[in-house]
């Protein structure tokens, strides 16, 4: 079986790190030449090809953002691929690929979002075990092809994830309160750090706490830039309920009820009860 | 010399643990009967004492809240104790600690506090190594004996932490923006989530990212609650820093300015080149 991966990032070069075994082939395909280079250097893949290798593939990963997964649906709805290809994408919003994708090759498509990733980005940052243990969402499952279903499971299973099948719109949803607001929030306490006079002094005490809190602040802004504005209004959600809480807090501070802060906060102790 | 910890959770537990070749003898002191009893279990201590046995110390680690630290210090000054007692207290703020000990001790007491913790609490959450490659702060350390600075220091060294002095006033509000404000946060986050109907299918979507930013919301409301009300100024300030920074991000998103988001999270990336 040859697979084909369209982004060799740290996602894409991950899945071909993983499946090196799985596949007699992995062609990776990027517009980016370093990517490429350091693709081949560090054996993420066993070749680079151009998008129309996709017409021999028999599986293709696209690990891009959402905006270029729905370009490149349009794109290969024109090629000659082969009848049973599975095309899997890795977009971090499903609802707007889905409603997208060419109904010619609706049911190759298995709509995945691997609940899986570092702060880091690129194909130097690939590791073999990213996958490993993570929860993989499916979505919309019920308009896949069979053949398709079956495939993406094998590899799913493969890669010794957990797989979670979803409504596109929920996951969306979802996504916005369990990872893209807590990446504004992350972004906005280094900021507020970051604009201390004394910030070398203040970051000079940090332990794992605020090690922790700040992490997916080195995040990559370009490419969260994208994941923002298709889950805009989710996030804003997700962000609103988020300031309901901190206002809350904030206000049993200034009015000094600690017993009332106190409960508010043992609330917050549930959650590791249900994760 | 003999050493009395007063407090044997988290703390005074894992003081006692890592230091127990140090000292002859190491008394554990704790209103608590079953900490006192998991402390001798679990070997944190050689023996548990009473209040009155500070008078046979050479040195007393106090790991209690602020308010009890002030009240354990105005007790010690009432008890006849050795000439060169060194007292350590680990009071997550200092300034009031500081204010508050009595003259006839002040030469003896070196504040501190170690930036190091998780977020468990207890004596069966003691490990031996939460000081070690830490940052220990030694506050206004002109105010303290010159034998139990070097007592402390040598303390600390065999702790393998890394001393930082500073004014007890600064490190307050470091403090705030470091440990108290990123609590409140995190607490935020739990409770936002925790209210969303679907609360069971957002947790099970929880990859690396939402565990980093909600495990300050497994923490001990009633010791955090201590903390905030004594750190209440400085805690609102940084609140209201990160408030800002926040508001900014959700209308970059409202007013779609894309662009503009990214330069912000460009910015925030920059923390950990200081860090």
């Amino acid at each position: 079986m040859v697979c084909s991966i369209v982004g060799l990032g740290l996602m894409g070069g991950s899945f071909g790190l993983a499946m090196r075994d799985y596949f007699d082939e992995i062609i990776g395909i990027d517009h980016n030449k370093h990517h490429c280079e350091d693709a081949i250097n560090l054996g993420l893949v066993d070749k680079i090809g151009e998008f129309k290798d996709i017409e021999k593939s028999d599986v293709v990963v696209l690990a891009i953002p959402v905006k270029s997964i729905i370009n490149s649906l349009q794109n290969i709805s024109k090629l000659n691929i082969k009848k049973d290809l599975t095309i899997i994408d890795f977009g971090s919003t499903k609802e707007s690929i889905i409603k997208n994708c060419p109904n010619s090759i609706r049911k190759n498509l298995v709509a995945s979002h691997p609940m899986a990733g570092t702060e880091y980005s690129g194909p130097q940052a690939a590791i073999a075990d990213l996958y490993k243990n993570k929860v993989m969402v499916v979505c919309n499952i019920e308009e896949s092809g069979k053949i398709q279903r079956k495939r993406a499971i094998d590899i799913f299973n493969k890669l010794q994830m957990h797989i979670k099948y979803m409504d596109a719109k929920e996951h969306d949803r979802h996504a916005a309160f369990i990872s893209h607001m807590p990446h504004i929030v992350s972004f906005s306490i280094a900021n507020s750090v970051l604009k201390q006079e004394d910030k070398e002094h203040i970051v000079a005490l940090a332990a794992g706490g605020f090690k922790d809190m700040s992490r997916l602040a080195k995040s990559n802004p370009h490419m969260w830039k994208d994941i923002f504005s298709e889950n805009k209004k989710n996030l804003l959600d997700a962000v609103e309920a988020f300031e309901s809480e901190l206002k809350k807090a904030k206000e049993m501070i200034e009015k000094e009820e600690w017993d009332k802060l106190q409960e508010w906060m043992k609330m917050g102790n549930n959650l590791h009860k249900i994760m």
